[in-house]
């Protein structure tokens, strides 16, 4: 359990020093909000440049926001940690202007497998889209 | 019978009309290179600015390479249609420089739901991921 | 809103009229134990006969037993609804002997879909499994 | 590569000796009728006591004869294998008296983590579901 405690504190120092400058959450004008063991906030602003054909959000961009904050989540318990599966429920739709926050719990971080839950909100903090996805530690093999 | 085929020409149509300058096709570089009614196939350079910070390919990219095919090939049978849903299998990694191909075909066009699914390959013809998603067709209600 | 209301209470009574006597109810033992708009709780005991050629669980009696959740819940609020898609992440083992219990709540119940989440525990209190899925409402197109 | 080939000859002569008088295919009448390494195909008829209030095959049922053949596939290549996660996709009903047939091709089995798909077509080979699933395998952390 202290073992475990331990990993996971070396896991948050590792990936807190990774953090800055990352291309994507550049890119994509990610920003992390809160991180702490098994648990991440991003936010990102809606910008006309995530429209779609439609004229609407690209469901794509609201997949990423919550891609980021499960990525954080889970490589600040085991790191690194890769995603194997993703499953997004969108609940409402989101415009230019606004501002989403995504916020990723993990449910579960076992030797083997970790399991987290998403959830995407705008600024009324209405829910936009709700995530659970699959993460698999790598260095545990190799152990 | 002929009725959807006619409303299907006709989304395909409407389509086919939005699909130049599309923003988040240029922000993301993704390019539409097969459309027709049920499929289509984008492709997607993997370049710098799509690495996390463990200097791997964002998860979120490949999910927004297979949206977008996915978006594409519902929108080709019902025009508009929402997701409502997503979910995807990672079976391999990507780096920085490969082409991708994301190819949808619709499963199922209903009246009420779309049914829908996705592969993402590498250059090489390598699968790098697998999704599924759920479409709702939003005309429907007001017919 | 008074309509859903009214329409919603309307679901609800027709639901609780059907319940008695369900088939797969009766070959599962599966009890319903709390049914109000939009949620439903749903017991189930673990018996040998659920033991799969491994001695475990068949992960089937619990996808079981949080669709008949899932089911009851969603119905509550638009009587008929079909599940369109349902996806489970499994975080912990269950026993023969277990007394399980499946929750759903209703996130969205819109003209068009509803999405909807539900969580199964033992009788520890334990999560066991957590689960997502989609429904379709079936009157709509008729009005 | 050949240790991989043995390791999963000896899974699927582990899992072939298992097979007979498993508790969960008695009780819901699922026969095994092919299985090969990373394939199974397993079959079950829609009797009256498959179905729910509203008179309909109960979801948990299609879902537990495509969980079967995913638990045999996953199994024939590393064994044990435990299902993580699995999202199903439902295209079409199901009545009494059909006879099913659910069909499993393993995608990916790795060291750490497998992916599947699956089809559960009726009589006439029509689609009822898809669906695709993660396992994790057991024995690695021994090792």
């Amino acid at each position: 359990m202290s073992g475990q405690g331990n990993e996971a504190s070396h896991a948050l120092a590792e990936l807190k020093a990774k953090v800055d400058g990352e291309p994507i959450a550049s890119l994509l004008e990610m920003h992390l909000l809160e991180l702490s063991q098994g648990h991440a906030k991003v936010t990102m602003k809606l910008v006309p440049e995530y429209q779609n054909f439609n004229g609407l959000i690209f469901g794509g961009i609201i997949m990423a926001v919550a891609d980021q904050a499960f990525a954080y989540a889970s490589n600040s318990l085991t790191h690194p940690s890769i995603a194997s599966q993703f499953n997004i429920h969108f609940l409402a739709g989101a415009s230019i202007g606004d501002e989403l926050t995504a916020e990723c719990w993990v449910l579960k971080s076992g030797r083997r497998v970790g399991i987290s839950e998403m959830t995407v909100t705008n600024q009324k903090g209405k829910i936009i889209a709700k995530a659970t996805g699959t993460t698999i530690p790598m260095a545990r093999l190799n152990h």
